[in-house]
């Protein structure tokens, strides 16, 4: 049996708090410390970034050319279009509503993960960007919780060809967020055609059915009794380079 | 608390095999009868095709010239391109071992989701087609069940820009497989910028954790403890129009 545990008790984050020790106090309040061996830690993107002063007060930023072009194009916030474009290498669609960037980090998503919503209270015009690098916050939150439960960091993805969003990880420590099955057998002793398992995005997929959305929202989750494999990767290993696509 | 109950006694599925009563019995067994509130009950696509008598004997598929001519570039065998036309609405993707469809149901997905490996000892040319109709046999389940457990047919699908393949819901009853947040407020009162969540998609995902693949696998996953919003949609609701793609 695999137990996905909400930790509903956590503060509201801000700039500096100490997110490993507010986790640790949660987990023990819930009765999940110490770590239980294949122990997963999921937190969600938005409580990451506020701890690592993510926050851009839109009134700082000055649009340029075609960050104001784009902006007409798409109908939103010059300044908000001016970081998604600071924060990307391409963008892969713009229509009205609608922009969708490739971030620096490689993930193809929304307005490069900036988020206008959840960034607590008074913060009327700011903009929250994705952690600077998720895998290495992912690897420090594991290093100052003891090194023993593997942490994966989590945002909610669009899909193409499908309505709705999913969770997704966006960074990983502590586990292989792909897990190659290259040259296995099923049952049947046939070679395996299902090949890579994407393990990071399923976790954080999982965790997500315990966090919902808006109101009741729930930060961070722990996944006890997942049959973890060997192996170590970032959330990066998931990121498919666009000339590789095999979809278009 | 969300509880994966992998459901591992199950026997090999074959033709015409009382697919509920062997679910139910694994499900007593595993001490998870009668439903809770709130009980998804996951199954796989391959033991509902194979129930189904969705197995075709290749040695009777008649490749046409279409067939054999998309098998030549794709590297595969001209039988196995046949069924993926017949099953498809359109090729998205054709090179040298990558074969990628729209399936006649809607979702984009590789070989029109015909699968060859674990379909049986001693069927050394066979393959394994998608159930007829997805949502009727989660309907159908969830009837032959009580009505009282919700019903999601899995399978695992690659992205777009990502590695890995990730759970997904490709039949569903007696839940919302599209969860409409449209119009809600977030905890700042901002207007929601996420509106709509794939929950039957989520739900597989979490699911397939406790599955496994090759030699482990599962067949099907009872999760309980999950809020299940109001509301019912199948499978098909998270289906997009190709022609109202935002990625592309």
């Amino acid at each position: 049996m695999i137990a996905i545990h909400p930790l509903s008790d956590l503060p509201e984050i801000r700039a500096a708090d100490d997110l490993p020790l507010l986790l640790r106090h949660s987990l023990e309040s819930a009765g999940l410390w110490p770590p239980a061996a294949g122990d997963v830690l999921i937190v969600t993107q938005k409580i990451v970034s506020k701890a690592e002063g993510r926050l851009v007060d839109l009134e700082t930023v000055e649009p340029g050319p075609a960050a104001v072009e784009l902006a007409a194009t798409v109908r939103k916030d010059p300044r908000l279009v001016e970081l998604v474009l600071r924060e990307s290498s391409a963008v892969v669609r713009a229509v009205p509503n609608v922009l969708i960037t490739r971030h620096r980090l490689g993930h193809v998503m929304a307005n490069s993960g900036i988020d206008r919503s959840n960034i607590g209270a008074g913060g009327g015009e700011q903009a929250l960007l994705l952690p600077e690098d998720p895998d290495a916050s992912a690897l420090a939150l594991r290093s100052a919780l003891g090194g023993e439960l593997a942490v994966v960091i989590s945002d909610s993805f669009g899909r193409p060809w499908r309505h709705g969003v999913v969770g997704v990880a966006i960074g990983a420590a502590g586990l292989p967020s792909l897990v190659d099955r290259r040259g296995g057998q099923d049952r049947d002793g046939r070679r395996l055609e299902v090949t890579q398992i994407a393990l990071a995005d399923q976790v954080a997929t999982a965790a997500t059915l315990a966090m919902g959305e808006g109101d009741e929202g729930v930060p961070a989750v722990l996944i006890r009794g997942l049959p973890v494999p060997a192996g170590e990767s970032g959330a990066s290993a998931l990121v498919r380079p666009l000339e590789e696509d095999l979809f278009r």
